[in-house]
């Protein structure tokens, strides 16, 4: 199923996206995309539901797939040869930072270049969104505390991330700098969340063209290992690095100024498209 | 006003603290202490209150004193002296990190001790509680984002956040790491936030006995900061640092284990007791 939330910023229904690509409205069965709702047994109601009954709603504005996130965990250095562009080594475990979920925003809406900013910066990445409560839970059974995937762009300050003093979070946390969706697309759709096509271009241009399968800490060990350290709730967000070809591991480094549109998807997750304006 | 939430876990009640030290319940005014109610015209509506009307609740379980917390964020480093027995410098502009909302826990509930930790760490630490969305704020008018303090112990794992790959957030997010409160206090009853001694025991002996007037980066300068990187929103919680004395700074370092009671406090602010156990 494709899970979506549709309407004005802070008023988004809940939605789903039939076969024939129509938005149906789920508002008379969930009250939102998120918590109980993302659940497996949540899921199963939705399953069951017959979509031709659901009215249609007008493709408005599409926000954030999933309401409620209590935390957005990024995976850091997750790609070998990311890490080599950024002139890092991979990690012997994961690297994880968060993203403010102040930072959240819908897939398509403008992003904003933070006052002060030089070093604004992209990567397409794969979100994982978490359905059930996990806790100390084992690689082999951390997928079934996933509720599915989507798209997550994870907008970056390089300078703020790097250059002010220590602990990347204040660099990954600006207003806007955290698109995901269209979709929720739950984990049934996905045969092998591990061999993704990602891509992302500026301005047209393609910069980003890499697959999960590079990926060096995959969905189900990156949700074991967290919940080694905290508890993921249903509607936390994970954000598990990015393919190479951001703007900073270029030569010469190359940032995001205003007006510049940036798009990407992940295979099977959707698009999403970003226009990058100044924060005044 | 001494603000605060009492009940058990996930049920608790808004109340309010009256000049007798009596717990009042608010619920018929306010739905939590958190969002709106905590907003300059929130806090005024409940300051005309008269709280001999309001029901007395029985002291029962105390929880954390601000709900719909967004953002927990930590200032690191910022007591000089604290900086100087980690071996570190005081860094030119605040080093921020962020916790984990989910490891908000009441002042005196049980605090886990992670599986595998044998560094966990104490801190006491001045909480700022936002009462007005902030953003790109002055220093001078930063004060008129907060609606008040509270006591928070930035509960650490130091392994977790030092020898783990990256990015303290991993030892700092644990569950049941953020005691906060008991009470929020509103800013009027607080002359000077950098004036507040500031002091935790563990089983009884004195470790920490500072004061926030040693604070590098203070209150206004630090909420003037953070705004310049991302919106702070009501019920957003920013932890300021701690002073000397915490456990890895000791000779030998010094550490947590189950039955460890830590008893903490800042002037004006209350205190907290939690007793330390394993997380099975």
């Amino acid at each position: 199923m494709k899970l979506m939330r549709v309407g004005e910023a802070g008023r988004e229904k809940p939605a789903i996206l039939d076969s024939d690509g129509k938005i149906r409205d789920l508002s008379a069965h969930v009250s939102d995309i998120g918590g109980d709702a993302i659940s497996p047994e949540g899921l199963a109601k939705i399953k069951a539901i017959d979509l031709q009954s659901l009215p249609e709603l007008s493709p408005a504005r599409i926000g954030a797939c999933v309401a409620g996130t209590g935390k957005f965990i990024c995976i850091g250095l997750n790609f070998s040869d990311h890490a080599a562009e950024t002139g890092a080594t991979v990690p012997p475990e994961p690297v994880i930072f968060m993203k403010a979920t102040s930072a959240i925003v819908g897939p398509n809406d403008n992003v904003l270049i933070p006052r002060g900013s030089e070093k604004t910066d992209w990567e397409v990445e794969l979100g994982v969104v978490i359905g059930k409560t996990a806790k100390y839970v084992s690689e082999a059974d951390a997928l079934d505390y996933v509720a599915g995937y989507c798209v997550s762009h994870d907008v970056s300050e390089r300078a703020f991330q790097t250059e002010r003093a220590g602990q990347w979070t204040k660099g990954k946390s600006c207003d806007t700098f955290g698109p995901i969706g269209p979709w929720l697309v739950t984990k049934d759709e996905i045969a092998d969340p591990q061999n993704l096509g990602m891509w992302l271009k500026v301005n047209g241009e393609t910069m980003q063209n890499g697959s999960s399968k590079t990926m060096v800490y995959g969905v189900a060990h990156v949700v074991s290992y967290l919940s080694q350290f905290m508890s993921l709730h249903p509607g936390d967000v994970i954000s598990t690095g990015t393919p190479p070809g951001v703007g900073m591991g270029m030569k010469p480094p190359r940032f995001l100024k205003a007006g510049d549109v940036v798009e990407l998807g992940i295979e099977g997750l959707g698009t999403q498209k970003q226009t990058f304006q100044a924060d005044r």
